[in-house]
């Protein structure tokens, strides 16, 4: 059954996010490759609740706490890549004024931007 | 136009919770009245993101911040008023584990537990 | 020198707020009684800010942090002690919306009535 | 009234920081207007507290936080703007060492010495 | 493996804090029970540190938090069940005030009291 | 007495850290000299708990904070210093995954992974 989550969590990771779980995976490889598993199964191998609104929560909570730029700026992406319109994920943002203060809005706005910039890039 | 934003704001809190934003409004009335105003028309008359969204953005973002359960108990019944169900609601709150701890999250099932309680004796 | 800076602290923290200085002490006295003098010495016993303008950026920070109410109200009311008016306390405290959210704030201007009402019943 | 209060607001923010404003509303444009209109009315355009004690608040604050080190330069140069002097400036910054500890103290008394270098190279 | 993981956390927490682990199994049990897995296995049954050390840094963390008082309290507990003297824990928490401020060393100071008077009582 | 504090509080930082807690007097040496004082003789010039056990608890808190990466890597520095294994401190960051969440505590690995790697460079 454990297993059945590990594996249900690396399909929902690969929807997500390709690039950034198999980024974290290296990075935590060999310094704590155990985290890399919980990572993996226990938020993304739940049911109960689709991905898209998952990554709106997650979008949410990383602005509001503020100091976590590079996770937001992944899950901002995962969010997209799960259904998310970039109007929709700046709104999130906008909302997040109201509840965390607008400097963290703001600064979460200008995550937004750059990977909005990145991926026009491409 | 900053009428209409009102307007649309107090229809949406309307929807979302009623009892919860007239008792904030009242709350208010002496000594911050306009501070209401941007309750209403800031967050809630706003376009391009859908009430239960906006809910579950906000339950995340209370869940996460950990100070403020007052406002995360409203916001939970908000989201259940605006068509979460119970589940989704200790599923947005069971992620915030991995984005803000263990205890936050744990906390805000707690207060989830009491919200649902309080809906069941009516 | 150092004995300076602490009866300077002591002489401003009886102008600031002399019961909750005594209670602090008074709580610490067992415990850990070095931690009175530090806050003594530490905070009250500078030059080169006004105490009026410390109490308006405790009553922000405490605001902001948002976890510590017992030491908000007693900062809203050293505040007063020094020169602050309610309405001034009010608007620091609706400031901190902008920085620190709404509910913090919301939070906020409710400790703030608390010691309003507090201090109207004496 | 609404206008009322933006172009007070807007006066205001002339007086604290006009290029740091005239960034915001620039950087907000595209994505999200209506949120620099915000800023500009809520904070700024209120009655009831000089904007010299509004700024300490504010830089008091975002010392406190920790993780918006952009707003709080800009509002450290926004509290010299309306009347603070530079020993006041740290004094605020110090003091948030008793309240939100000693590493967001130094960090803000860096960011204090990078405004000040910026402005003495001018 | 991960059975090892699970029996080798239970293990401990049996060691650490019976009580707070039988609780907070039980009050998850109908609403999030797999969250009680994590809680067992993902902290306590690691290797590479000794019990009191996670303690120390639990207790620590959980003080400069602030807004995790029934949690903080729970590992003070643990913290004296697995070695800490008393005298310890309030190091441990004073220290706090250096790097979380005042407030929050003072409220964690306050909830070690609470915790030694109720195991006093016994 | 004060004096004794200073200076075994000055005999400590030596053996934890010595040249961050040079350059962090140098750093505030013009603009607040006296807040190196407090640095010293505060938390290092304190009895009753070990130095490995104070930078485990401090290694900890500033993981969870978040915010304060260069205060983090030093005390990782200085947790070496004092008798810390390598391990001991990835096992501690990893511990606050638990407690305040996991992109912190993914920070947290990557301030030691640069701290391992300029240890092994020199």
């Amino acid at each position: 059954m454990v297993e059945d989550r590990y594996s249900k969590g690396l399909k929902n990771l690969e929807k997500i996010h390709p690039e950034a779980s198999k980024a974290l995976m290296e990075n935590l490889k060999d310094i704590a490759p155990d985290l890399g598993r919980y990572v993996v199964e226990f938020p993304y191998g739940r049911d109960g609740l689709d991905l898209k609104s998952r990554e709106i929560a997650t979008v949410a909570a990383l602005t509001a706490l503020g100091d976590t730029k590079p996770e937001l700026k992944d899950h901002i992406k995962g969010a997209l890549n799960v259904g998310c319109k970039r109007q929709e994920i700046i709104e999130i943002i906008i909302q997040m004024a109201v509840y965390a203060g607008f400097p963290r809005a703001i600064n979460g706005i200008n995550a937004a931007k750059e990977v909005f910039e990145e991926l026009d890039k491409k």
